[in-house]
């Protein structure tokens, strides 16, 4: 990267050359030298580094404010801040997601990019700092470590509605299909076991139930991250900074951004802590395990087609096997469960990151910020394949829920209170060493009638608490 | 424990003799010949033990309510629960912790104790099941998978005050240290390098303040466990209750236990969901990162006494070393971070018990139950701990911060809006070369009057914004 | 448990009374009433308590050929350390598994237990250090830095017997199954789908198989823990230790253990490197996952007893449900899926404590220790209780697994090679749409005769390589 | 990707249209459409790319052998693998790392892209499939079961070398560092309290050990990976493969690859075991958590420049602040802490999809591939910037160390045979609360000559064992 041609910058470590076409400089340009660990870079996150140029937007407009920036440079650093906030120059986001420093290669990339592209607003060249600084201006009144941490919060809000739409759209699909199998009577069961019937729209409605929870619990949580600790500046005391600063900033920071942002009120803690993150990306966790355990269910149900439950099945996706004729597999529902244990991980990932802080500050935020932000794009992404490659494709094998019913013994538990206790175990036993079906048994020792019979097995009645009869 | 002498009792599996003084019956003799595999018992946990007779006592109520519970047996059953929840017959919980079956042990266990002790009040003998039997009518209206679930949730929401006062009794504790450090100077580190001037009181209180932060959140998320399943038996579906049991055993529940419960409108999903489990250990982990970084914090600053950073002191507790005379360590911080890691471990053991729920229920509760408590224990015990044999005692060398902040470089950066930012470099630079001081350097060179230098280094001056002067 | 009456014993930090009856001293006491976390103390590993009495009298050997310690005492340190390998005085041991100090307290109760012992042995009363003393006689040349880690390795080795023989044992029992079921046809599931043909035993072989491999890494890995920094002391420099002393301390322990230990090259490193326990807890990871696999297809097979594949029995050890009659439940292989998640768990803690060394030793090797003896404990526990109470009562349902064979599309794999790929994709999606099986369609058209399917249809063709016919 | 010119391909779904210049196929085609989830694809990662060449190589030369396949497909296939194992053609293989399928869409888009490469070394057209298919020629003999796994172990094998020689690299670059600092005496630390001398070198030293030792464990583990299950096909029963083709197929890949690979003897078992990749990854875990240990250390040792240890420089890298003048960070070890972090996530990842495995199969493994590969990478890429970038250029502050040394009191423990216990523990506190140090009070009280203190404090004597001298 470091190449003859290209324009000379310099930095407390001595001189580079960097290529005349770049808007990032020589600090950004170290920082790539420096870490080549992960492969991806901050681009990966569009959301990242819109955030980043909001915050560098909304410190300019206090900075201005106060009379610390005069309106040229503000007006700089505004527009180029509006470019990249509507898609431009991304690509010259360019450092390694993972990266040491606490983020002052990524927060230096943000001001070299931005610095430079308000310069050619303004008529200059790239490279000309004296007439708009990276440091001096773009990162005027801030630190990396309060600048960083609140564009990382402001970036989990950004794709947060995304997350939330594709939750609740997945629910809405799975809420649907309880619809559609509401009336389809099926066994329930327990610990793998045969239980006690319901419909399967019931466990469909599960699905969306437990999802819906998550939308909820999501916002909730979303609430902690538009707590900022901007104008800590480096340890949160808030040093060279005007008394004023940091109301303002985080006002104009609501406003660039159109989250209800508030000033943490102990900054020196809200610099090093990084408890809303843990807590969010345990949530992440959290809606992660329930994607798993109804991949798990949905593949589960539909095994087969001959050999298992094949109560449901999921649509084809894409040929089986190579060796298999006519092999269909559940590949949806797979890859939810792969990242699902994926977040997992990353959660873990985490919350290492979060115990290694030391003092004033913690340096593994990188890693947090790169966690936090894949595994929401994994599990948006997911939820959106699992949704339109699966539920919404669902059929149900009504007949097979029937017979698996009709044959079963559990179903004996509902003619309790009709036959008593004692007559019920001695038709469930009848009924396993004979091989012969309950119903059948129950008919033929005339222990209720048909008209009782039907009543009993009616959806309705099956699935729900019922009035006891008088004995 | 299969003895020869005893009283007899059957089950489904046939007959077994159960010792004559033992409260508990068969099906709990049973699981103790199964399971040993933890070593730690019901009782361990005297809140899980008292939930569940909570639980029994309201459902017996509801049952009572509806007219299916005569008078004597409901009153047998109230009475029973009312002496275990006085902390009697604790020691007849004998099943181990990790069990398999979902929890039916802990529920038989707890049927059978109280059918047991039931009897005695109402004048019959131990076993004398006819009378008030543990399935029919202790368990009456109930399946395992409502009452148990709905028992663990009840023990944490006991404990869960326990942890809430220790927590905020150490956050008081740190918070009165912040006070009595308010005006002792140090230097604020960033990435384990000299940053610039805070007070002990700011770090101290940042320590208070995040872990204030926890109390609420605990608090919030501790709602989540208020939503039962109670009412929904089997799967979800009520089957064999009463369409009036749930809303009155639910209503009982919160008179008795003294919590305001609700039910959960989907009892399907309710009866398999693990998610506020999962939530509620992630912010137990979230605590648990937040104590063992304040552990690392506070035993960094205190490395010593003569070759580490020995800005403070923590109390002697006990000899550290039989080799090295005179060597005191950290050992209190030191069980603290302990603590952490196995809460953080406890959390990945729930994370996989919930992702292995299937179908219509999580048989892997149990783990979850233990791992949440034995979580919920550890940290009240290690933050009583800590506040008592170690917060408390800490003292400060104030001289020792002084002399840091004075030979410092760091504090260069609190001059650069007097002496501007070239000057500030330079003298940094020299300081750094020549070993000398900062302060030395600025004085030498008569860059600051003495007034303007006593002025920035007072407390109030170097630790906040500050309106600056016009240049 | 600090009461009046008792002897006076004083340490660095002062004075305090000791119970007459305790063996343990002072520094013990101060270390219970420090540490109260977990609830589970050092005699609740009597391997871990043998293991510091054998390291206690090699060190004294070594010593008293060196001139270093007198006949008297060290025959005293021998004859204590030998009673308490005899399994007595064990509930000495009272410190908490969870403890700050890298161990001190741990090594401080033996010193101390053993110091007392010897004294009665020599006729003296507890206390009268002046004859025998904890640190000067039964820590001589010791530092906890090296004799604490070297208990902790001999600990583990004293249990990895158990462990191997357990896993050995039960390998044994599926291997046993695997015979027994080695002519039952069923139907293979990839990716829960049907697949082809296999025999119940070459699954029941592939658990005995699995297992066995384990049986050889665990032994491998337990290699490493022979390694030890004995004679270290403080931090590995061997600070007053004669030079001859690390050599005579490592070859008296050999003799005493049975173990064939070796000094670590580098004993620096050796003092705070926790590599051995991090991999060897990991290959108890390892078992775990693969036990708990196989528990997941355990209770698979044995879905049912009507709504499932129910190809597998498993025997009754409990009664299910107490709302279902009849009902049993795969309590066993749940136990052990717990199990296995709780050792995952403990895993993570032990991974996290060996990252948080510092410098010159890990503080944190408690927990370490904890967590490996734990998982150790619960593995042996849960393969002793998965063999006994599980896999060697396992049946097959031979008819139902011909059934699902002869039912099943995927078996139009295996002729494949007689009628044609077209020819069997053809036949796939006829059976598939008509509900009628492969076989059938095969006869009705007369695509083979009889004879070939028969042969076909043998065990040993269906399952195993087969040379291919000329076209 | 659908667009409507491109060539027509159809499968067991349908039909579609896939580029024109595409080499992959239609089942590739629809991999992608599923699957954009990690956003990481299959050519991210050229060693397995290549593994999957060799595989279809090695299999296509059985074939052959076994008059299976004809002379010119053979050729096609070889050439075609050649090609890509000369790095041709990596961009074909696009599905991303995450998917479902068990490794199908991998093992597909390997097909396909063979086929069509070897079509035009042929002369035919992309997609004239009748002269080389992807499935009945490429993938003859073979199943995804067992092609997949095959190739994943190959891959890490292929990477396996550039670990551990980045490993032994670094290793050697501690390892002059050692010998460079071999004579400065600085204070050894445990528990963060100053415990007794060691030199600089040793400390450096510590760091070469402990990574030495992971050369030859990884190699050594790497040996479990290169028993593989080649010939099962679907379920390790081998169906529809020649007697002789896993031997051939297994001999020809060791040939093609020069590893020695060889077939497990239970492959029913190896079609559905993780255990190898398990271990392999917790070997990947228990390098990271050195490397962190380490990073940390070297963090805290150069902690300053004022006001903290500050025994050794990190080089400057970049630049730390842009609000702090002169402050640089110790940002390449901050990087190495967070890969370590995420590489222990990913193990988790691992570990869960192992676990996740049912049956005759492991329907996750995708997601193995991905993290261990991922693993690999980073810690390789992470050691070499390490060494590169920081190690080499480490300095050591001499006087700093000796002048800590000098004024510790732990040294007392060094004249502990000489002066006493009794006077060394008098001594030790006198120096504490004097703040005197204690080699002056020592002079002071003439407990020594002069030429007795000066032998104690020769790095020989304070940091190896001793001779006692005659008291």
């Amino acid at each position: 990267m470091m190449q003859s041609a290209g324009r000379l910058e310099k930095d407390l470590l001595g001189e580079a050359r960097v290529p005349l076409e770049a808007y990032y400089g020589i600090q950004t340009q170290r920082a790539c030298s420096n870490f080549d660990l992960s492969g991806v870079h901050l681009h990966h996150f569009p959301e990242l580094v819109n955030a980043l140029a909001m915050v560098k937007s909304a410190c300019a407009k206090a900075n201005h404010r106060l009379g610390l920036l005069d309106d040229q440079r503000c007006i700089a650093i505004e527009k180029a801040a509006a470019l990249i906030i509507r898609g431009e120059h991304h690509e010259q986001f360019v450092v390694d997601m993972i990266q040491g420093g606490a983020g002052t290669s990524t927060n230096m990339n943000a001001n070299e990019v931005i610095a430079n592209i308000g310069l050619e607003v303004l008529g200059y060249d790239k490279g000309e700092y004296r007439h708009l600084h990276p440091n001096n201006d773009v990162n005027m009144s801030q630190s990396t470590n309060d600048a960083y941490p609140t564009a990382v919060r402001l970036s989990i809000l950004l794709k947060h509605g995304d997350l939330v739409r594709s939750l609740a759209s997945l629910r809405d699909a799975f809420a649907a299909k309880a619809d559609e199998f509401s009336d389809i009577i099926k066994m329930g069961r327990t610990q793998l076991q045969d239980a006690v019937p319901m419909t399967l729209g019931q466990e469909f409605q599960s699905f969306a139930t437990t999802l819906g929870e998550d939308i909820e619990r999501i916002a909730g949580l979303s609430e902690l991250l538009k707590e900022i600790n901007l104008g800590g500046t480096a340890i949160g005391t808030g040093i060279n900074t005007d008394p004023e600063y940091a109301r303002l900033a985080v006002g104009y920071l609501s406003e660039v951004s159109g989250f209800e942002f508030k000033r943490a009120s102990d900054l020196v803690e809200a610099s090093s802590d990084m408890g809303a993150f843990v807590l969010f990306s345990s949530m992440l966790k959290r809606l992660a395990v329930k994607l798993s355990k109804i991949s798990n269910d949905l593949r589960m149900l539909s095994m087969g087609p001959r050999c298992g439950l094949n109560e449901i099945n999921l649509p084809a996706q894409q040929p089986g096997s190579s060796i298999m004729p006519g092999k269909i597999n559940p590949v949806i529902p797979e890859a939810v469960n792969q990242v699902a244990y994926q977040v997992v991980g990353n959660d873990l990932a985490v919350t290492m990151a979060a115990e290694a802080g030391q003092l004033q500050l913690n340096a593994m935020e990188p890693l947090i910020a790169y966690n936090v932000l894949e595994s929401i794009r994994m599990l948006k992404q997911s939820m959106d394949m699992l949704k339109n490659r699966c539920v919404r494709g669902i059929t149900a094998n009504r007949d097979r829920c029937q017979e698996l019913v009709d044959s079963s013994i559990g179903i004996v538990t509902a003619v309790v209170p009709y036959i008593g206790y004692e007559n019920a175990s001695r038709i469930a036993k009848e009924a396993l060493s004979s091989g012969r079906g309950v119903l059948d048994l129950i008919r033929d020792e005339q222990l209720m009638s048909e008209a009782q019979l039907e009543a009993l097995l009616s959806p309705t009645n099956m699935i729900a608490p019922q009035k006891r009869r008088a004995s």
